[in-house]
């Protein structure tokens, strides 16, 4: 793949949560330093960020938001969800998020995985969510259409979506991390596929590239548990987000792509402080799968704004009764979408 | 996994093209030599089969076949569909079947892969056929659901049907490997997933294993191309009978895994010398795909004999007018679920 005449149209989104980024961005350096990267600081983090020099960045802190959305907005950026205003601000086609507790993995052979250049791989050549291709991606090197494929579906769809996976720490809720205490995840596995249509997935933010021509303003911030804080298994935001966009993707036409490239993702938290805390959305899971299984999108719904804006219509309808946390996250939904539009018509200036 | 208390309940069916299995059966004595093997040699194969000594197995030839199913329908068992006449005759409980060109694989380590193993941990661990895992088979030893996957979907399903893969000779249909003459299969993904429901994918016979209980019936020779040889790339039984198997799967609630275990397959045929016969099944999977993709089945059909006289039924309906393979295709589906009950209320004795 020639990736150099895709370099400009790339962001890499970094949400911090942590305030020292200086052995993150070091690990990082040989794969991020030639793109430009947007670091959202986390608006409830009070210490000055650490990043290292030599690189081509904007650092967005709680004034630069606050500036940009309004003091009243700028509160649903907190925690993971800052990364959301990097997408916001982001004027690129690409954008590639990896959250700031990952480090680049080596892959089977001991070579270090360039996370970016896969992603983009990914999102440049077809998905096929239509059939199943026994092999895996059809479209990576090596590989094709097995037979029996029809040659009328060969050519797939575009991809809007490449969900990345992790070495080390599983991505386990709290209670089955809390169980397996010691369970890492050591499987490398070589592959990359498309999510067929209409089966979904929970869609993690921890390593994720997404065409934000196509499918950016699905990716939002709009289910927040109640006592969420700063550890992955007691957040639910992406996995809200990623059924958005799932369903998106389906009606549209689009495709989404999971596997390759795996990130190194380092121990943080206590499993078992954070179990109280999980439960609220292990439990939202079984009314939310459900939901998403049955929503179908109207044949007038032919945007991506156009699809989150029917989506939040129908979990106010149908969800909006069973838990205030989901009126709470539709209107979130037709906020976003607003705001997509208003930010997306304007230029944005980085105060740092 | 403790496979020994299982050892009874597996039949090993090889459906013998060439008359010579000496490299074949020595190269899976490792693997093979303590399950019963049920051998059942091509009809139309003149010479004697040579067989090594030392296996627990039944051999059926044509006067075997004549004498179980009568001399008209003798003929379904021609080429690669002689298996099936082992499915027929089987009285256990699951079922793993190889092509003769096809020897033990090793993995990414150099260890050889027990594919009688795999394909038994397949069948035996639940599917998950109703939301997707980012994280592959949750059932792997190391591995699990992760943060999102609603805890009620869990235990899963029964799996009915293990589709391995395969290294070495790329299973192409011949246009694509008359145009990649020197491709070869290298990539050894260690994996196994549950296809999801409602997603359709061309099932291959080289390398399956099923639970014959659950499901049996559904694997069944029915299309036949008008050109078939004795090169699997000439071939479409597989490819039909996997649409029927997952249309059912689908829905009786059953799963179907694919990925894990490999086999290693050998060079076969001359695909420039087959690309004439094989346009014809090339060109039928433009039907075949989207009837199958659009079939429902009706609530009353409750097993596999009632899912496939269905589908045999609106096969006939809806392509029996397109190609007269199709009318020839459902009628055989129905004659199979007719053989089917009655040969397996009686009980058969091999010749050799």
């Amino acid at each position: 793949m020639s990736l150099s005449i895709k370099d400009h149209e790339i962001d890499i989104v970094i949400g911090a949560l942590r305030s020292d980024l200086t052995s993150f961005m070091s690990e990082w350096r040989p794969i991020f330093s030639r793109f430009h990267l947007i670091i959202v600081k986390d608006p409830d983090l009070k210490e000055e960020l650490k990043i290292p020099e030599g690189f081509n960045l904007d650092v967005y802190k709680k004034p630069d938001i606050d500036c940009v959305v309004g003091t009243s907005t700028s509160t649903i950026f907190s925690g993971y969800s800052c990364r959301y205003f990097g997408y916001l601000v982001s004027r690129k086609k690409y954008i590639i998020s990896v959250d700031d507790d990952c480090y680049p993995a080596k892959d089977n052979k001991g070579i270090l995985v360039d996370a970016v250049a896969q992603h983009i791989t990914n999102l440049t050549t077809p998905a096929t969510p239509f059939f199943f291709n026994t092999l895996y991606d059809p479209f990576t090197e090596g590989a094709d259409f097995v037979r029996g494929y029809p040659f009328s579906l060969r050519s797939g769809v575009q991809c809007a979506l490449s969900c990345g996976l992790w070495l080390n720490l599983a991505h386990y809720d709290a209670p089955t991390q809390a169980l397996k205490p010691e369970e890492r995840n050591s499987r490398y596995v070589d592959a990359v596929l498309t999510v067929p249509a209409r089966s979904l997935m929970p869609i993690s933010g921890i390593n994720i590239a997404f065409n934000q021509e196509v499918i950016g303003p699905a990716l939002l911030p709009s289910l927040r548990l109640g006592g969420e804080g700063k550890f992955r298994w007691e957040t639910m935001e992406d996995i809200w987000s990623g059924m958005c966009v799932k369903v998106a993707c389906d009606h549209l036409g689009l495709g989404v792509k999971t596997g390759m490239p795996y990130v190194w993702r380092n121990d943080r938290g206590d499993a078992i402080a954070s179990l109280r805390k999980e439960w609220e959305g292990v439990k939202l899971m079984e009314e939310v799968v459900p939901f998403f299984q049955s929503v179908r999108l109207p044949r007038e719904a032919t945007t991506t704004e156009d699809c989150v804006a029917e989506v939040a219509n129908v979990v106010k309808e149908q969800l909006g009764s069973k838990d205030p946390i989901f009126a709470r996250a539709a209107k979130a939904m037709v906020d976003w979408v607003m705001l997509w539009k208003s930010v997306g018509s304007s230029t944005s200036s980085p105060g740092a």
